[in-house]
């Protein structure tokens, strides 16, 4: 037998411990053209949260008393496919379990000698995909311009940040704690953070953009992304990742409508997911594997250690607590 | 002496008569490379309600105690510029007077023989253009698409409905009145027409657009604007034009965020003002005098005739009064 974790049902606001079911199933056996991947890396991300709720959104939702999935790296352990080998390291979308069959389809080898395998869950993956795409495709930064980030010490904004660095633009990073505040600067190479806790975010924003915002990549929403508008400059770009501090909420999401900023500026504000890019992928992949090895990027994981947490580190998510990419380790890689 | 209109105070809400000064001054003499336009008719606007506050926007705000400029079609009386004749029809941003100096780098001729004068401040001017280019650059509705317009028996919505069905898309209008409905119906040849007085503006999209909403071209903004967002399609396209329903207001503008409607579609959401495709002007005025030559595009004026009016006829555009483009007459060509 092995765990697996369901949707009991649809969480109402914050979800809690309560709305999943930590059960023990049988370990499926592979058919012709199937693997059998035990788990080693699990890729909790907030994005899931939607899938929790009904109704239509980029993926489909979540059924009731069906294992969750995400982004998983594995090892393969039974091979009925002849293009994996046992003890093959892949990644794919698979479920919260111990074991999953995976047709040979779904999932790609990955080389842990040249990267960590969890760094294909992260910088490599979805999340520094996110980031390449978002910023570089819709917020197109320039040197000399004023990028600011929300959600800046979380998985994609960390790679954002460093990428708009790249691109010789300045950035500010906001978040939620002076630990996050100095890790930004420090780690990340943000010229200036803001702690949206202890500060007033638009005048600590008029204070470090006093030439205006060109670029804002919105992770976050809500009051946080109310401060921005009135700062934005012409032709100002808004690639919008995340909304963050609305995903929990049952009411509904009010605050100064967006028409306005817009118009007075001719400013653009794009919605997107990563997946919009998969025939892009390989260019996004290659970029961001080059400027790692260049030492130009870093980055940044919270590995909580355990299946049993696999929960937990998801509910961690929405407290704000954890920086960088959050991962669970469920197994060690067999050499 | 000549009549001249200055703004006296700036608006608080919706302007009123006490906010203009209407006085007499001298008529100016023209100095060597400037001309003496005698105003003909006189472009009345929605944006300029912009100007007369504060602040920054895409173009700076009036002065007080100085003359509300906008655009003018006038002739010319007397020329000290070697590339104007007395008795030439112009267009410029002049000022509200019954005469204006211009150098004749700010202005320059139309054929009023090829279409009424009038037209050149409606279809062929910045009216027609900032359709053109906000519906075609931005929302680039494609055949089959479903487009919805508010604001539509506007000057601009009337036009943006024209150009969605030459491109072959099908085209819903919001409108404040029945007289209103059936003129873009019958007239501009609008799918659907919905009267937000009296119809619940969601309910009667989602009704009229099953398949939900690929264009949205805003005019309006507030609740109009909101009713729009739960029914957008992946890939939507919103070129922002307007907001007049929050022009006047003073105090803050509250509807649903966007955000969270942007990131579920990975819809586009892009401000715009006619002045950033200055470099294009001249395609867009051939291509809307090609289509109104053959046929394909109409236009609707309300002209409210003497300059004694001008102000009230700007008044008028925030009552939902008006039908098509705004102009106040004041004078005849002479032949």
């Amino acid at each position: 037998m092995q765990k697996s974790i369901q949707l009991k049902k649809r969480p109402v606001g914050t979800p809690t411990l309560e709305d999943f079911n930590q059960v023990d199933v049988a370990i499926p056996e592979p058919s012709e053209g199937e693997v059998l991947v035990r788990t080693v890396y699990i890729s909790v991300d907030p994005y899931l949260r939607g899938r929790m709720n009904e109704g239509k959104s980029y993926v489909p939702p979540f059924q009731l008393n069906d294992v969750i999935s995400s982004g998983v790296v594995g090892q393969v352990e039974t091979s009925k496919s002849e293009h994996f080998s046992e003890g093959d390291v892949v990644i794919g979308t698979l479920g919260w379990q111990e074991y999953n069959l995976a047709n040979e389809k779904t999932i790609r080898k990955i080389d842990h000698t040249q990267a960590p395998a969890s760094a294909y869950l992260s910088i490599l993956g979805m999340t520094g995909l996110t980031a390449y795409f978002g910023l570089l495709d819709i917020g197109k930064p320039q040197a000399g311009e004023m990028v600011v980030v929300s959600g800046a010490a979380g998985a994609v904004g960390s790679v954002v940040g460093q990428l708009a660095k790249i691109k010789g633009a300045r950035v500010v990073g906001i978040v939620g704690s002076d630990e996050k505040a100095n890790l930004i600067k420090n780690k990340f190479g943000f010229d200036e953070a803001i702690n949206y806790k202890t500060e007033n975010v638009g005048d600590a924003l008029a204070k470090v953009c006093p030439n205006g915002i060109d670029v804002y990549f919105e992770n976050v929403g809500g009051e946080i992304g109310d401060a921005v508008f009135p700062l934005l400059n012409n032709f100002a770009r808004i690639p919008v990742c995340g909304a963050i501090s609305a995903y929990n909420k049952s009411s509904a999401d009010i605050g100064p409508r967006v028409q306005g900023y817009l118009i007075k500026t001719s400013s653009l504000m794009q919605g997107f997911t990563v997946g919009n890019y998969a025939p892009r992928f390989k260019e996004g992949a290659d970029a961001l594997a080059e400027w790692l090895k260049e030492g130009k990027l870093t980055y940044e994981e919270t590995i909580t250690e355990g299946f049993d947490h696999t929960i937990d580190a998801f509910l961690d998510l929405f407290k704000g607590a954890n920086v960088g990419k959050a991962i669970v380790k469920v197994s060690d890689i067999q050499q």
